[in-house]
Parts: C-alpha cells; sequence; structure tokens
C-alpha cells in the first residue's frame, strides 16, 4: 500500500499541482480508503513531503566520478532541472509553507538532503582536490541556495549550464591555493 | 500621505505579521481611508512591496570602503541580520507567494536588488581585485541565495559569521590565480 500511495501522491501533484493534492484525491488515485492515509502519515504535509523526497532522492544519485567538480555539476545540474519541474516547484512551496505539522520536519529534511551532497565535496577534501579546510555544507549551500532562490523567489530562468558556473565559482575558491596543499 | 502610510505598513507587519497587515489595518493606523490605499497602490502586495523594500534598502546602504571584501562581508552581514527580523521574514514569504499581482514584480523587484550588489563585485573587478571575468551577479546570487534559503527553507540558523564565510568561499573562488592577472 505505500508506495501505491506515494506513487498516486506524486501523480495528482504532477496534474493538479500542491493546492489539488489532498488526502482524499491522493486516496481515490490510489484505490485506498482516506483514513488509512491519515493513519500512516498524520497530516496532507507529510505524505506529500515523504513522496517527493522519495523521488527526487531518486532522481538525484550522488555521483562519484572520482571528480568533484563532475560530481558537482551532474548533482547540481539535475537539481537545476528538478526545480523546473511542477514536483520540484511543489517540494520547494511546500518547504517554505509553515503550519504546526511542517516545522518540526524541515530543519531535519534540508539537513540530510545537505549532508547527501556535502559526501561529494568531503571526497574531493580526501582526493587533495579542495582545500583540507573546506566546509562541505558551504559549498552545497552555495551553490543550491541560488538555485532555490531562483526557483522560489526571483523566478529567474533555471538551467544547467547556471549550475554549472555555480560549481565552478565555488570551487574555485575551494581549491588549494598550492598544487601540494599542506 | 505616501510615507505616512508605508511607514504604517511597516509598523503594522511587523506588530501582526504578514497575515494581519490587510489595507483595512494600515489605513487605520495612518488615519487615511482604505480607498485612497487602493487608488494609489492597487493591491495588498504592492502596498507591502514598496514599503518593505523602501526599509531595507535604507537598512542596507551599499558599502563603498575600496575593499571588495570588506564591502561584501558587511552587506551581507546586515543582509543575515535583516533576514532574521519580522520585516525580513515578511519580504521574503510574500516574494515567494503567488498571486495575480505578483509575478509582475517579483523578478524585477529581485533583479533590481541584485543589480545594487553586484556594483560592489564590479568595483572589485574594476580595481584589480577580482578576476576580470568574474560575473558580479553570479556572485551576489551565491551568497544570497544561501542566506534566503536558511531563512525560507531549511530554518537553519542566521548569522553575520555565515555571511562572511559565505563571502569568503565565493569571493576567494572570484579571485585571480595570479597576481596581476591578463
Amino acid at each position: 500500500m505505500r508506495s501505491a500511495v506515494l506513487a498516486a501522491t506524486v501523480d495528482v501533484l504532477t496534474e493538479q499541482g500542491l493546492a489539488g493534492t489532498t488526502v482524499g484525491a491522493v486516496a481515490r488515485a490510489a484505490g485506498v480508503h482516506e483514513t488509512s492515509v491519515y493513519r500512516r502519515w498524520g497530516t496532507r504535509e507529510n505524505l506529500i513531503l515523504e513522496a517527493l523526497t522519495e523521488q527526487l532522492d531518486a532522481a538525484m544519485p550522488v555521483p562519484d566520478t572520482g571528480y568533484v567538480r563532475d560530481d558537482l555539476a551532474t548533482y547540481f545540474g539535475a537539481l537545476a532541472r528538478l526545480l523546473a519541474t511542477a514536483q520540484g516547484e511543489a517540494l520547494l512551496r511546500l518547504s517554505v509553507e509553515r503550519d504546526d505539522t511542517l516545522p518540526d520536519r524541515r530543519l531535519p529534511y534540508w539537513t540530510e538532503r545537505l549532508e547527501r551532497g556535502a559526501v561529494m565535496v568531503r571526497r574531493g577534501v580526501e582526493r587533495g582536490e579542495l582545500a583540507p579546510d573546506t566546509d562541505p555544507g558551504l559549498v552545497i549551500e552555495a551553490v543550491s541556495g541560488a538555485l532555490f532562490t531562483r526557483a522560489l523567489i526571483s523566478g529567474a530562468p533555471l538551467d544547467e549550464h547556471l549550475a554549472t558556473r555555480l560549481v565552478d565559482l565555488t570551487l574555485t575558491g575551494a581549491l588549494p591555493r598550492t598544487p601540494a596543499g599542506p
């Protein structure tokens, strides 16, 4: 039942948008009782967050090419593409909505996503591609923050080229000054 | 009348939050007729955006110390402080809200704010502090995007130290590789 409901949630979101994604609509699409959905997920927000998280994490595997620049360009290129889709937009909107159920989940949710990305930077530090005092989370925040801001606030266009330029700007700063760092 | 209404808007926002900032509440606080406010600003959103823009631009003068790093650290330190206030929070929330009146104003609004910040980077390029091919807007987006994202999405803490660390990460990337760049 879990995967059927989560898949139905993504379908309804894609077709109806965030406002149309009610527990009732999802239950009908999945062929289950509304009460079963509430019993398992508690709130509409929890349901949507879990459905989108699964989908987006699956669409954004963390690459491991052996080169930090390639890993980050691939990863954030995928993020830029996703943020331009109805699901990406819904995930962002849901993340900025505040209600009684969400404040508890936003920070852990985004901390976990940030940590997924930071693994790529950490590997680059271990390989000596980046300065030893690089803050992995800060690199991820600088690149992803600019992408999120375009999607949510400014409405400026999002594309993979932008992601690559942000990675290059941020990474060049993170590169060791001398070829063989301390 | 204009400045009285804008000042009243900021007062009501600070006391009542975004949801409580209706045209009626602002008109009462300013001692003017509600219809006068609608005649001049058209919508509640336009009124709030104009009031916050004036206040935030006044609170965030663009520094010109002669050093790009100091300019940016001061400017974004002020942004980090502002985003932690009720007005900064309201401006961000209003910027992500979508209704029939806002899409027209969001992009020009944020483009203008971005351009204000880019001036500091451009001066750094002219002084030879930064590489000649530096993209001024991209530097501003990388730093501000991470701050906006903490305020809006992750809920992680915002402070001036974070702003300085982001400036340093991004700038070091923008610095010329050789002391005398091409």
